[in-house]
């Protein structure tokens, strides 16, 4: 509900092409649907770019179904992120053509409408330390595969033995956005973002054992980094890293 | 040291231009200049798009004013953070046209060369949820005034009464890049990132009390966030904000 | 044993209707009832205005059926939250008419002489942020409704998309208590709190993952709101945010 | 804002007593004041029942005297929190008939049209463990009489000689609302709460040393009490516990 | 190796009576068994008062059999403790007539010489909070047997109803030590101590959840009492509990 | 008010020796003193042993002096700790001849009545890892003499040169209780409680730096001991230590 | 990439040997193998003195097999840690003569140039404090051997019977480093650090239960140990502490 | 005491060449000095190499300056850290000829026997992270000096620019041991640990804000390190990482 739509709303109740009670209804129309359990958020592709995802983790495989149901009732695209066997074992069963990634934890149908963005800067790069942060790196390239965004993975390239990152400069410096996935030490965001100026999404990730306090540590070290530039997600939030990166790649027409 | 200067440095040897020796030291070429305490990296604004910056705290008077005179004698444009009494004193001692905030606690002398960016996407939104977060949004808005990113501050838009903050709605919709600074529960981040399409920087700060643990409470809530799309940085860390945004906010030609 | 009681004993041993002995022993009378391992505290309703009820988490199964047992042999109503698949098999195979909501994971039997509270402000409102905070809403909905208060559920209201709950606006302000239940950075008793003047319960849940540390952060989050006159309950008990509520429901004739 | 005033908004509108930007004027009305640096809520009292209160720490005594100014100027109540020796200094010589408590921290100037709440359950009590939690009793204390709800304070009725406690009896059990306030190991709310029927608020306090993590212990022992319906604020936080005290012991009219 | 010996070894190799390697081999006597992977400590009873005590946790079912088996084959009294269904079978399996108590998760076996204490000051009391701490207190009640200490349990005598406590009040004052078993918020301990002069020893226990830490908070709650005269000892501890209760109950003849 | 006194009461009643009113005023008799902000346990000596001592911090001068005037005038010791210098400057001021040690932080007057007590199983033996350690050992002594138990420091005996403490074996295994006080990793308690067999109470210290956490870490290094029978009392905490070494020490007659 | 092959190839360069094109081939000549989800760093032997350990926590069966597979095809020993069940069926079934210690977690394949060192200072000892460190112990000795340095375990000689420790006082002196392994309290490295002369590193474990927070207390107290001398590494890491020894008993040619 | 003197006392005793009572005291002679409140390790120099150093935090001046009068009374060599500013006006004083250093908080005065280790592997590096660093840096190559051992500062080489520690390739190849110091996040041992081969000691300091947890955050970081061979001492230690660097420097002769 914007201000054009004020303004428009108002004057037709000025000219009495709707009536006060309409009036009263589209200022308090619901831009949701309510299951009940759960309001989906139709409007969210208008206000954030995308539409409404389901974070599965803590539903049932009925709710999610559900969900899903509904948002493709509307012809929206649906994606599920954080999957349990068996939320993915029920939602193979309701939905036909649903697609699906057992390393990612994620599962997406995408809508008739769907396409890639058209209007982004360039191609967004995700480095990973190691081979056991893969599967958070690959959860944020499935989330920005479904946004519309490309992206790569450059993986293992921590920092015991640094010149395997340095070795692909180029890729680095052509990057728009960095997403830097690191468990252990977290180092990697640092030196990366010391090294290049586009913006960098620090990924934490729980890779590690004893005082790593199942990724405290990483997540940490990114804060207290002392390159600039930095930002910082939640541990293992593969989504959340790339709906960032997705929009600071979006070209904004102002 | 890009690709660039290695091509051409290995070309002038390959026609004998130049004598192995002189390749050797062209390549350990040293991009910094050397104080004995203190390694001053004059490429950083080649490589980050800004000059390196005196992080002040823990440092002793004398050796910020060494390191900004250095910087200065370079043609460099000077910018300190977290300055204490005795640091500002010294500086304001040794360097006679210098500018100073004390609120942000930082202090600047602008090179002659220095201008503001000229491509960028827009003006950078900061929003403080209270009175008392504004020091560290100066922190930030000072920052990217020496990077050269214009900026405004909507003060005292916090949950507690949520009607100050929608009021503003048509300047949240048309920033490139927000801000959001909040101590206490540190909720702000959340709404307005649920609310807005452009990147969000959360900015947690250390006010509030008992169980706040000097700003981890608005940190996690940031990092935790229902929202997608939002950011985090360090506590109080405004300069590291500014950063960000000015990096989100600048127009990238690939 | 109140005041009254003092009286009435030691007026009876002073017109020695009562011997000594007599007199001891009503002081020392026991208002609770000793199975070796429980000590039933069978004068709670008198004190707290509801029965003692079984926290099952950690009992054994033949334990919570001991303690339910002696509770009906009182003629009181039976209630046990936190059950486990074992405890529930036990009790459903030891008390015949026993009902139960497996998504609260509470059991119950109603006395015959249960009925709803008669002296209560209203009814008490219910908000979860996500669908995942479901079954903790559920165990605050159960509870009160076994101490005799009618309660109304609102889900999925959390702050990524406020509209969906100032849509609400009416039954907010209707109510007499509210119970806000939210996981991941917990807003949402902030944003209601800020919003509305009756009493508000914040009522943090586990549902989050990575540094959302088990529900600390929500927990922190509503201890350190902005917003006055919002009290926070444990970490997922929505059975202390039900008798906290129902007790501030109850109409009190002093 | 709420339906009233939007039916009547809207009907000017469709009556053209009002122009259509007239109407989006009155739906986009601020109900705050801006000073720049705080915008000062003047509905609160609307709102919540009692106006906004200058949480001082972390301000500067201009930023408090210019909120107190404003406030005053609007024939607002004028209460203030948390206040150092500056800020109090700064307010006495600013405002001619400024009151004040320096035990508790805060000060008050009453508006003329300020009177005690009529309707309210009775009179709340204040019971605090230890000498050294008075100061954050008298906080609750000054912050009731300012709302307009009369309290009692019990002092120095900690668990380590619980007869002091019991030897109140009556007194505890005529409040209609208890506010338990405790250091050290913060016992002194569960066996209130075992005892008693009407609500009880838990109120930790920083009083301790060495493994007492500057209140934690409280604020946690409180969290999980095994006595049902007792809820809890943030450490220190007297002024929180006020207005939740006075938010139960307003008698609602629904 | 007390003075006593040290005088008597010396004497010996002054009086010729004993070689120097006779000596040196005394003086270097080895008072425990090496079974390679552990080293049987068999003068721990004369230095403590009760033999090595098989802690099972983390150590294979054979580790246990082979330690149970060489403290057997020196007349010793064999005791585990922390004890998993497999340590539990192969222990039943290869030791024939052991015994166990599968609450207190323990298993034993007297030697002959196996007695009661003759000297000791009276009979230690186990005071449990709730039914769900009777497993921690029943592992101090099998430890103190072993050891040779009477002891009796009080069950379910916490402060939500704490006259189920005071009704016991010459069992208390009689005891010559007391253990305060508590999970949740811990304040049982705080409570018998400051109503009894005996030594009592807080045992804090994993039982809660949320917030508590899994023990942590009673333990904090209990190391911050301000009932003076108790010590702690660590979670779930009801082995440690136990071994400083006989200690403080043994009568000392010096 | 034990068990006799309440049948001697009943019984004068039953007698009509004293009437009702007079029986319920004894039966609700305060066994304490009611300074408004205090209420001073003058029973306290007879339950507990000892007199109730003054916690000066978080007190004020004025607040400490009260309590100590009205402790006098029942003719009882005083004795305060945590004593900053206002603190001991009002003290010293108002009450003539007390007595103070400015390392133990403490101040005392004996009332005319004390003396040692004469039932002991012996002497306290109290063991400082380090120099630094000796102020809180000091408390401890202080607060053992005030309560009539003698005791002795051995002072910097700790690990980094464990023969300090060996060579003073025979010391070690005379004490009928041993206080041993550690700061740094405070492994000093487990290695003496692996090797006497007396009661060993554990008292952690906040000497040390870095990850020591203010204490935090020896505290929980001698929870987790793995010697047997060692207890555990708050960081710095000399007072509680000796407390409860002088309960054990304490001589009981059953 | 050493600075002698920085001259040769420039050599080359200038002498016209090799292109321009060769020289920048040689320059970011890759010292490692792309597989896509791994780099393996097959220069890491040159650098560190033993190749690349896998480690196979969060790792895939299949990614660990073709991990050991490419290191197998450049003749190069494989070493796996922290092996699961599944991860070593895997590996068994894939390469044929692989050994492996279950109770360590490892599996290795010595390459055929595999030898033992032949300049070392001595002999490394592995000190464990209980039965239950073993398994932390004896990866440290299994990657000593794969290293190719010898060492030796002393097992079970915590300080809760500490003369076990020093009647091995000449195997203590004759070490040329120290690996202390301990769960608990983790006094055991600072008893032997304040002992001997050589270098000491501690390694603290996962056992123990309570407040020992899965290891964090040894790893504190070894970190605050009052020994100098003492370094440590992270908890059950007996990988890294190995690695650390090796590296400190390799004979240095400078 | 070691086992040639053992042998030794012990036949002087069988020839009847010293009495029983001369062996009993030689066996319990004290290699220590007793000062009452300290207990000097005359013999350390013996058993780790260097003298007892007087660790001057919570030890007031004059303990200090008596500790320090005792050694050099016994000829040794005398050296104090964490000095405050009254204890060094108090060591100035009292110390003749003593030596300082203000940044590093040292002082020392050499014995006339001092001198320079002579068989050491070579010379030490300290890699200091910042500027702000030095402080820590600077304890540790005063206490390698005192110690014997030669070093070196690089200054100012952290990640943010991590080209100024690869410019300095050969002193890192070169060094035996490196001590690597940082704050911030701690990246930079991980990064040298993963490029040579010597030891590398992670030096954490807590330089720092927000998050930074008072140098945790380092400590953490580089105990997770991915770089194998890093070992790790307490935050701020400086002295320790020198003894443990010296203790690896030193030429050990077996």
């Amino acid at each position: 509900m914007d201000n054009n739509n004020l303004q428009s709303i108002l004057s037709s109740l000025y000219n009495k092409d709707i009536s006060v009670e309409q009036a009263v209804a589209h200022l308090k129309d619901l831009p949701y649907q309510d299951l009940g359990f759960a309001k989906i958020d139709h409007h969210r592709a208008l206000r954030k770019g995308y539409p409404e995802v389901i974070f599965c983790q803590s539903k049932t495989p009925q709710q999610v179904v559900a969900i899903a149901k509904a948002q493709m009732s509307h012809g929206e695209t649906v994606y599920g992120t954080r999957v349990s066997d068996q939320v993915l074992a029920a939602v193979k069963e309701a939905i036909a053509d649903v697609e699906y990634d057992e390393l990612a934890r994620v599962f997406w149908r995408r809508s008739e409408s769907w396409k890639m963005c058209e209007n982004t800067h360039g191609r967004i790069l995700i480095c990973a330390a190691g081979t056991a942060d893969l599967s958070v790196a690959m959860e944020a390239q499935r989330t920005l595969e479904i946004i519309g965004h490309e992206s790569r993975i450059l993986s293992d390239v921590g920092v015991s033995g640094i010149h395997r990152l340095f070795s692909h400069r180029e890729i680095l410096q052509d990057a728009s956005v960095i997403i830097a996935v690191a468990g252990m030490e977290g180092a990697l965001p640092s030196v990366i973002a010391g090294y290049v100026s586009c913006p960098v999404i620090g990924l934490p990730t729980s890779v590690g054992y004893g005082s790593h306090l199942n990724g405290m540590v990483p997540l940490f070290a990114m804060l207290n980094s002392c390159a600039s530039g930095l930002t910082v997600v939640n541990i293992d939030n593969g989504f959340g890293a790339a709906c960032a990166a997705a929009s600071i790649n979006s070209v904004r027409i102002i």
